[in-house]
């Protein structure tokens, strides 16, 4: 059986989301102050460590096991000129992170993380969301459950990111009716369309916003009707992170407007996210001020594929390598201020 | 026989800088754009990937050998109240990088970079320099031919760091004697002094800004008067690097002070070199404009030890995976825009 027969099962879990460890997080953070440098020095270095304790219930955590989730999904919106890239490269960079060759396959190596691809009905596109919800709930709840599905429970960190030729325009009508505005706020330039491109996008949002506007208050709602298959699945792998309580690295706008409907539904809903990176993708940093995210990187770097969150992992282990075995004042003997 | 005999040897290296490979950063340019992503999408990493490209003159750039540098020095003007530390933490700080127990230790490892740690006279401190120079010309040079000798010939990439209670007076000292302004302008909290000892630190700059007022228009002159061994060292092993064509990530405040004297006695002297990040000292931000740099990281952070420059290598090395390791449009079948 899926995890989530039905809406109703996912609306109640979303009211019932386990808490980080308090305790492991005091433990962290005076463990951080008895080593040997300044208090604060190592700056969100610190913050990193707390955090991770926190949600993996130990005053030192490690990653033995970190896992990329790359979704891909096609979009019906595709169509309608929102990207720079014909709908078909969907499928063939699927095809691309399965033989090695693209950015994330390189950057899950260097992180030491294991790649996962998973590609959900690319070759059915959503609905065209300016007419009707992009997905039927059965269709939604099939991508939400493959991505919780995904999870593996003894990951100890997550990045979650996408593949969707048009999914840009899908995480700005998201965005948009999570946290109003209209398509104008909201959208960007992608993989690169020129100012007519732009224009479209921000039409295609607007006339989404006007189909669904009744349905806007209910945030799931807003990302069965606005949103996509991987941005589905990315919700549902966030959902089984925190019911897992294995931290999670954002990507960019995609990944970043997929979660956001759990920091809507609870208000701690996303503490156990961070974002990696502040994306060049125009919309990234107005979402990431809505959800309160101080980004690790900000390194203008807007392709997907959790490139950004990988591209962080390095951060995360120098953190915990720090809180782990660094020598204490006592220990050193090093004398305080 | 030292590197440099005399201040007159040292001068003309400064004039005669060896250039990069303008055909190498072409050609690694022309790479990026056959690559499986969107032009530019991968922002800074491709910025980066060109300029190791530049510097090791080859089209597809490895890092083989990374070396952290650490160098530790005394000063007069720790004896001012100036540090929210004693000024033998210094000596005890190097036993501890030498037992392994600094951050540094562990970001090094986590870095995949090998560590050496050059003290250079510790319990001999450097004059008070709101009375006299820092550093005779003997002892300046001495500590110049250190760091120059200190870089390893076959090193693909360097980190630059330090350690020496009172040095962000020093740098905030030669920041002032290079770009002008007052003690004020440039000071910061350190290792966490307080609102007085701000005050002291800033009276003790504007001091040595009026003893050493005829001798600022001298780059290699500020730093001798005003630095400190740790700083001259930085600035050699800089100058070493630049001779071998091997590119350097600064780390914060007093790495990037040390080596500005070369980009004001000539004005590409720093190319070789990437800000690795943006440091919580508050001259940090303003000597970083100064120099046009544009920090890869912002975690405020403000260590020194090179910890900030160690946490940004797993930068360049994701910049280079990707660089050496997508494939091209054409390999992969995948459509371009």
């Amino acid at each position: 059986m899926s995890r989530f027969p039905s809406l109703t099962e996912l609306g109640s879990s979303l009211h019932n989301l386990p808490a980080g460890s308090g305790e492991a997080a005091a433990m962290a953070a005076a463990r951080q102050r008895t080593l040997t440098k300044p208090p604060g020095s190592l700056g969100r270095l610190e913050d990193i460590a707390i955090w991770m304790a926190r949600w993996r219930d130990t005053e030192r955590p490690e990653i033995r096991r970190c896992q990329v989730l790359v979704f891909a999904g096609s979009h019906g919106i595709a169509a309608r000129g929102v990207s720079a890239f014909p709908a078909e490269v969907t499928a063939q960079m699927v095809a691309n992170f399965e033989a090695g060759g693209a950015a994330i396959n390189q950057l899950a190596r260097v992180a030491g993380a294991e790649l996962k691809v998973v590609a959900l009905e690319v070759e059915r596109p959503t609905a065209d969301f300016t007419v009707e919800a992009a997905l039927s709930e059965a269709e939604f709840l099939a991508a939400v459950n493959a991505g919780y599905g995904a999870v593996t429970a003894d990951a100890d960190l997550i990045c979650l990111g996408e593949m969707g030729i048009g999914n840009t325009t899908a995480a700005a009508a998201v965005a948009a009716g999570l946290f109003g505005g209209t398509g104008a706020d909201w959208v960007g330039r992608g993989t690169g369309v020129d100012d007519a491109g732009l224009g479209r996008k921000a039409a295609v949002v607007d006339e989404a916003l006007r189909t669904h506007a009744a349905a806007l208050t209910d945030p799931v709602e807003v990302l069965r009707r606005l949103g996509g298959r991987e941005l589905a699945a990315m919700f549902g792998a966030a959902l089984a992170a925190r019911h897992g309580k294995i931290p999670v690295l954002l990507d960019g706008f995609v990944s970043t407007a997929a979660v956001a409907p759990l920091a809507v539904a609870a208000r701690d809903g996303l503490a156990h996210c961070q974002a990696a990176h502040r994306s060049a993708e125009a919309g990234h940093a107005r979402l990431l001020e809505k959800l309160g995210f101080s980004p690790l990187l900000a390194l203008d770097m807007r392709l997907g594929e959790a490139s950004g969150a990988c591209a962080a992992v390095g951060i995360v282990r120098a953190a915990l390598a720090c809180h782990n075995g660094m020598a204490t004042f006592a220990d050193a003997g090093v004398s305080e201020e």
